[in-house]
Parts: C-alpha cells; structure tokens; sequence
C-alpha cells in the first residue's frame, strides 16, 4: 500500500514538472523573469513586497496565492501594479501550496506582454512549496527572525532550494533571544553560502539590497 | 481529470478518518485524553509546552511530529516526560503534516498504559494539519501576534476546527503593530466564541491558565 502511494506521488511530481518547464517556455517567450516567493504564514512576504513594488524601477506584475480570500491581493492593489489573485481552495479543502497545474491555470488571466518581472507568492507554509516548481527563474524565501534559529535544520528543502534568503523583521532582535549567528551558521549547513538579506519590512531598513536584487534580476536570467 | 482528483482525495481522507477512530479507540482503552497541537512554524508551540509539561499535575507524554530531525524531541527531553519522535520525511520528501495512519504507526512506541494525556505536536503548518484528524479528543493551535491579524480569514479551517487558541507572543506587542482587538473581531468571524487566552511562552504571562485548560481535561472529555 505505502508502494504504490509513493508512485502515484512520485507522477504526480513528474507531472508537476513537465507542466513548470511549460510556464517557463511561455514565460521565456514573453521575456518575463519569474521570482518564486516562499515562506512561512505571517513571515513578511506581501509587506516587503509592499515595500519595493511602487517604485521599482522595472515592470512588475504579481500572482497572489492564497488558499482562500483575496486579503494579500487587496492591499496591493494600491501600487498601480497589476495583481491576480489565485485560490487554492476548491481542491482538497485548500491545497498548501501553489503547483504548476495552478500556475498554468492563472497564465491567460496575467499581463505577460506587459510586464518584466512577475512575482508569484506563494501560499504561506514551509513545506509543500518547496516541492512543486511552478516555471520560476529563482526562489526567494522570507525568514522571520521571531520564527527561531531552528528552522533552517526543521524545513531544509526550503532553505535549500532557493537563491534568495530574506531574514525579515530585524526591528524585534532587541525584543527577542534570536541568535543571528546560530541561525547562519544553521543556514550554512543546509545551503552553504545562499545569498542572504537582513530586513525589516516595517522600518525599511535593508529593503535597498531587496529592490535592486529583483531590479538587476530580469537583466541577470537570460530569458 | 479534475473529478478523478477529487474523489481520490475524498476517499484518502475518508480512510484517514476510519484510522483516527481506531487511533481514539486504542487512547480511550487506556484513558488518554489526546491533545493535536498544532500552529505555523516557529508560533512557539514547544516552548509552550516546555512552560507547562515539567509540573503538570497529570502524567503527560509528547509525540514529536515533524519533517526531520528531532531538536523539539531534544529540547523537552530534560523534562522528565515521555518523548517519541515521528519524522514525516520518509514520504513525499517531507509530508507537511501528521495524518491518523503516522499516529497509528507511532502507537506501540507510546507508553500509554502510564500516562493520562497525550500531547501531539503536529508539523508547523497552518493548512493541512487542520484537514487530518490522528484521533485527538480536542485541538489547540496557536497564533503569534507576529504573524498579523488576517490569520484567521486566510487559515479558516484551523481556527475553525480548534477547542482552545493561544495567542502568543504577547510580549512583544508593544514593538508590534498587531491590532488585537481586529485580531479577535476576524477570530470570531470564522469560529464565534471559541475560547482564546493571551500568553507569552517568554515571559510566563497567562501561562497558567494553558496549564490549567491542560490539567482539567482529561477529567473534562470522557474516556
């Protein structure tokens, strides 16, 4: 019985993956770069998206996942930047995460003639999303400093199969016992040398190194 | 396709009820009162268990679940209650949460003859978790201040399926924006009048009311 459910799941991955390599070529068609963004729920990922998105100095688009509700979606609606919403809800009761069959699905709905740069995020969790590709040219995750030290060694495909570590919400390291350096080192061990931010999307301080990592990246991927 | 998807889906939850009501089978013969704690990562679900499980005054055990490793085993072993650990990485590189046949297949590792309540400490998630019963008697989840007000309408279904919410954090609430008050209003919205407490894992703060909830329910839920 655990056989066969191991197969079925391992088609279903391959399936995932033959439909992301399809996204990608129509989003390479359209000369648009794909930012995958990940993390935990409540960790930060729409206000710093919030923070970079009014003033970005390329044309950006994002697809919102949610599981239910368009609460992300509608308050960026405000940046002039287009937004799509996707709901993960009919399926299973809310699926966790976003896949490419999803991704695909919200392709018509999205502006690719009008736009450089989409940012897809991603449904809140640690887990699932690192699983399922959906098309993107790099992955940014978002790490709360209030989350803890651990996380790197509890979720450590997520840490590992992305390009981009934002360590969010830096104005509470007075107020909390994080270990900044104990995280690093935990971060190192599961991906040794990933590129990493310190932000705080509430006071904005690190939030430059953010706007020009997703500035410069259209140029950086060749599509 | 899609309707394939679904049924098959429906009929994997439907078999993981009937192996939750053989896991509360086994609990109810040996009068365990079963806690599912469930929470996002990092909410402080440990922490608060460590607050609490080193003069509980009934026999409590733990059954760890997470992707890998065993750091929140490790943590509550100086404790001096019953620790096993249940990794989900064998499946699926990583099941996102524990599901009624992993507690079955944890069972014999419990010594459920010798303690009166079981807490299980389910993967860090705010989705899936909240759609497998293991064969609990009541549902705790808890929700940081850090992670915003909107948890509840973007998470429904597990604050929806929850007997008791902790709000932790609350300590840092002075460095927070968090809207308390808007918090509450959007937790009623989706579970009117579930029963909530404000606690800090930190400091202590309300922790004695979590104990006592702990302490009175095996006496509360019949065996």
């Amino acid at each position: 019985m655990h056989r066969v459910k191991v197969r079925v799941v391992e088609d279903a991955l391959d399936a995932n993956n033959t439909i992301a390599r399809a996204n990608r070529d129509d989003f390479d068609r359209h000369a648009v770069t794909v930012v995958n963004l990940m993390s935990a729920p409540g960790a930060g990922k729409t206000t710093l998206l919030e923070r970079v998105l009014h003033d970005l100095p390329v044309r950006a688009g994002v697809l919102e996942g949610d599981v239910q509700g368009s609460y992300d979606a509608d308050r960026l609606a405000s940046l002039h930047v287009p937004v799509t919403q996707l709901n993960t809800d009919p399926g299973f009761g809310g699926e966790c995460h976003l896949d490419a069959n999803m991704v695909r699905s919200a392709l018509p709905a999205l502006p690719l003639d009008d736009i450089d740069l989409l940012v897809i995020e991603n449904v809140g969790n640690l887990v699932c999303p690192a699983e399922f590709r959906v098309g993107e040219d790099a992955r940014v995750m978002v790490s709360s400093v209030t989350e803890g030290e651990d996380k790197p060694l509890k979720y450590p495909l997520m840490f590992r199969t992305c390009e981009l570590v934002l360590i969010n919400k830096i104005d509470l390291l007075p107020h909390l016992d994080f270990d900044m350096e104990q995280f690093l080192h935990n971060l190192d061990a599961v991906h040794p040398g990933v590129p990493r931010m310190q932000v705080s999307a509430r006071t904005g301080e690190g939030v430059e190194a953010w706007r020009d990592w997703l500035t410069r990246l259209p140029a950086e991927v060749p599509a």
